[in-house]
């Protein structure tokens, strides 16, 4: 059983606490921390904590509290974790880790000193159809790895915080393309080093100083491409799927919009559909049970076993940096213009990889191009020529 | 938390007992039963059981445990709810409750006498889309419901026992109408009394005793009508749709094959896809989370929920008749060709309620039939004049 | 080149003169008759035909008329009939061919008679998906055919009289029934004998005299079942929608809904989505291309190449006549609530077949009821002793 | 009525044919020249051409031919379009028109001086789904378009000049991305210059020169971004979607994979299922009507009355000539991996465009940021104030 405390008691953390007292869990939140006393109070009530404050550290520090769970603005991470160290208490932060890569390492290392339990709460790499995908994946069911693409894009999120640059540490490249670059990254390998990045980021719609709008791609050392597609902007609801490409197959996963739950109503007897919809009346998608389908669950369930068992989480506070990495090269990218580094001080994968061999043998002067049965009947190969690199098709009988 | 005894070990009591050790669960399954001991010891061994026997009653009046969880063939639920009520043991038993409403009666009557918790494990009616599509219909957002039809058809069952009308007591209509039956009782609303019932059922491809697919309707007192289409011969996988039609709108719901997860492989690590899957290259669609997905988490958390608390859980035994009488009535009519009424000698819902009256006032000598934008812009009314039963067409300005 | 006289500028007279002058067809609408004045000028200018009259007789005996398209009210169908009769005029009439078998049948033996062409335009026979799947179903990838359902539901027609029981002869079941019932008849084999049928019909919504909901089974001589649902109270545009079940595969196919068109729009520059559609906010799903998803190309291209070649087109009126033959017998059921048969003087398909054997032999002792690989990887085969009946289980290695 | 030359006998001069002659078409192929005479031959014999013949000269001079149709490799667009140009015959040329911008642009000027009727064969720009989508874009419905992506994935072309770069100028993305980019460009304006383009692309798994993957970002004057996947690497069939992002609504279009047409068989019967699909058993997803769904039937329809109506087509060379500036821009960008400028020295459309303002006054302090109805039902809004540039968030009541 995990006693926890929760820090911030806003929208966020009140999907949490709904995943962590949900179904027959043994786990419970015991104690809040909120900037605001209302918030805090409020929080308590709803969820049955004993402890309440708007003095974090008090929190952290409570013996009543085993786990610390954050759930508060970009900004605030750093201090908070560093809290938790000192007090040696095990640690979950939800994502982005860090606004940057240095305040996401500063964080690594602060906990693995503290010889703490640190788990990133990346949710949407626990989905359970990313975990069901990630089977298939690692069983080989779709070869080599090209191509991971995720995609996040909504109409905006709803507290204030994401909107100013400074306490979020940008706009929606880092609130959503975390996530984006996470479920790539697992896709393709985490032991596989991103190397570097293109990105093109705008304010097209918002007043604000951040971006609301960011496209990039993420090359890995292995030839493989990461995209993320992220905005809030995005008019609809919330449009959350990822697509996979490998030499042998292909995943597409809907996430939100489109997973068999298809309501049309006159908009008699309203009320709320599913995270960020945008409409009660006329053709509506919910979900069946977000907190699940969104990856809350397996993700609290794997993050407390890994902790009572003494083994990392599969989403750890490096693997948070990691990200925040790749995103700090797309923010340079998206200025300069250029492909940028992914600057990396600390890596513990793979190292030299290269693309692989795209020449398969047909026979000792041809590669195989394509073998394939035409519309009307024929059989036949396209091949190369070793020597002469010339092109010719052959009828197979 | 509760321990249970597991009646059952084959492929049923398998998947209950993934979905009660899933997820952060306060629940233990303590015990096995079983007819076969070599099955009762592989169960023991995979779940961590302390108790395994041979012998039912041995197990149900273990000290150890609190709730017995049926999963046996259904010839074998009344004498085990016999047992349960006869050591005063909390008992939750998987569907159909009988193999007829007499049956199902008496296992009604004996846990009531007993004073025993009792649930009815109808997992379809607690998966997540289903229990908010029911938010959304008892919120009103579809209007007064006029149909509700459910689909389960799929290649057949695993075991061996279902294709033996002995011990199933049916064939397809049995095993996948109980299902549909109750969920469209559901979107009806439970307390409107089932009148009747027209079925055809037939064995068009199986060479055995019992049908291998139907296609029932069934009158609800209120005008309503419920619908199943069930069949042990689709061919694609398993195909679990349910349809709402109400008059102020319509649900749509896929719990199984198009469920937002597409997978394309050419076969290279073929692996297990879901339930009842024909295949495992090409085009596959896969279900992120089974046990989530098909109704087991949020139906055993809300039967123990419901026996801590001493309430009813949402499905009961009482449910459970209900639907074996209807499908009596369906039976009884694939043989007469005939609708048969609903035999209910226990009905504890509303009595008497009628059709609702279908005229619209427009004004006083119109009832409305249709008011609508044309394609080229006219906005007009059909009308029905109440004096003559006239339809006028008349354009509103 | 076809020179048509149109007999009627109603919605679907319009809906078919789109179609004819689409593309680049060869063939032109040369005349035009309607009851109104008003509406046969609009639509000659529309259209540019050169005859317009309110006198039917003139317009089809009117020398520059090759072929006469019957758009007309139910009621006004046999009438146009016999008028093309006198005056040897080739004629195509729109669904449903009567109002009852009766009409029909006289249509039928007229045209017969007079040996004219006489077309069928049953336009969702012709559709680019239900063309397609035909082949495939011709093909056998479907196996033997179990069950063909077409589902046909929405918010009710445009045009006043169809909500006239005396004009239009029926209700939602007449008016769209008609179309389902030969659906799936193509898909069973249209030379196979539709023996009796079973209907629910009931006016839940709309005040008036004909049904506005119904559902109906057809048994076919061979054990196969036609299934269709139709309604004019439907929530949501115009659900289209067909299954097809084989021993050997399944066929979904969806026209209008959800064809991979998706819009959403907060409702600026709002325009026409597609018929039926409830709404031009939120989320849309416009039909591409209307007339040729619908049919309507593919059919008058059979329909004039037919007459042209001097050969029947794929729908024919005797089709008509079989259709109404079983909506007859639908209309029938829905009163006495028994199976009815189907009653067709003539029958031109084929006589006395049965149901197909479902004994699959496995060896010389048993028969085969499912050969399967189960979750666990054992391979085996549930079997049925020969001489006891008994259900066996048997491994493979 | 048009009487075609078509040059090239191959796939997508048989798919053009079978466009032409489809449905109650007023036009004919008469003449038709191949490289290779039994293909002539064959082609003459099928689709009933008077003339067949190995010189190209000879065939557009015909006599008999008012209208060619070059289906050639892309490096032969060039000379026969001179020849047109010569005999003074109009053409129709299919994608890409060059195989870069100053073949492309030396296409233009050569009809323009010659007179001659020149459209460009852009069928993806002509499908159903386009068409209907480009008329909501234009009234609307979508608000400023932000973001056009189009995606065209398949396994890879049939004949095999398409694999060698010298004839096909280079590899997916010229063979594919030459689609995505008009598609996106006909969204955000055919008038709004492309500035620059940042393109990802490699050669992942064929042994061929030129890449068989790539993406790009297509930069617009307005701040507006189009966005192309190609690759001849997927597996699963042919991928064909298109998605479009406004200020107030999006669209999205699946033209090949999901278009309401499924189909499960276990392979009896098995036949061919649609262009570029990888198998013929288990889950398939058929095409109705290939030729009008891939925009063949309207793209024609447009391109005859055009040159019947002296006007000019929806897709012209220029727009030809266009698509080739920006995929020479892609290109260069591949290589040099620099966002690389779009060289049009011939420029028909606005210019000096600038991005939209995204400040939105919500009063005389404040910008508006987002105004929402929270989950727990207050209405507030999120605002910057324009002094400070501070965020706020404000209760409405």
């Amino acid at each position: 059983m995990q006693r926890i405390a929760m820090l911030g008691g806003g929208f966020i953390g009140r999907f949490y606490a709904e995943s962590l007292h949900g179904q027959r869990s043994r786990d419970r939140v015991v104690a809040i921390y909120a900037r605001r006393e209302e918030t805090a109070k409020k929080f308590a009530d709803d969820y049955g904590c004993s402890v309440w404050s708007t003095d974090m550290e008090e929190v952290i520090a409570h013996p009543d509290v085993d786990m610390v769970c954050i759930a508060l603005p970009n900004n605030l991470h750093e201090p908070a974790v560093q809290l938790c160290a000192k007090h040696k208490k095990n640690v979950v932060c939800t994502k982005p880790l860090g606004r940057n890569a240095d305040e996401a390492l500063r964080m690594v290392q602060v906990v693995e000193e503290a010889g703490i339990f640190a788990g990133y709460l990346e949710d949407l790499c626990y989905t359970p159809k990313f975990l069901k995908a990630m089977e298939s994946v690692k069983n080989g069911a779709l070869g080599r790895i090209l191509w991971a693409k995720s995609r996040e894009t909504h109409p905006g999120p709803h507290s204030n915080w994401f909107w100013d640059k400074e306490q979020a540490g940008g706009g929606c490249m880092l609130d959503l393309g975390c996530h984006c670059v996470e479920i790539a990254r697992n896709f393709i390998g985490k032991d596989v080093r991103p190397v570097e990045v293109m990105c093109w980021a705008a304010t097209q719609v918002k007043p604000i100083d951040a971006e609301d709008h960011a496209i990039a791609l993420v090359k890995y050392e292995n030839g493989a491409i990461g995209q993320f597609e992220v905005s809030w902007t995005f008019r609809g609801g919330m449009d959350l799927r990822d697509e996979v490409m490998g030499t042998e197959g292909t995943i597409w996963i809907n996430n939100f919009l489109r997973t068999g739950f298809e309501m049309f109503t006159t908009g008699k007897g309203a009320d709320y559909v599913a995270e960020k919809a945008e409409s009660n009346t006329g053709w509506l998608f919910p979900v069946g049970d977000e907190v699940n389908d969104l990856g809350y669950n397996h993700m609290f369930t794997d993050m407390f076993f890994a902790a009572e068992e003494g083994r990392e989480a599969a989403e750890t506070f490096y693997d948070g940096y990691v990200v925040n990495a790749i995103l700090d090269a797309a923010y340079k990218s998206a200025e300069t213009k250029q492909w940028e580094p992914v600057n990396l001080p600390v890596w513990r994968g793979k190292e030299g990889l290269s693309q692989e061999q795209t020449l398969t043998d047909y026979d000792e002067q041809h590669y195989l191009i394509k073998e394939e049965v035409t519309h009307d009947g024929r059989h036949k190969v396209i091949l190369k020529e070793k020597a002469s690199g010339k092109i010719v098709e052959r009828d197979l009988v």
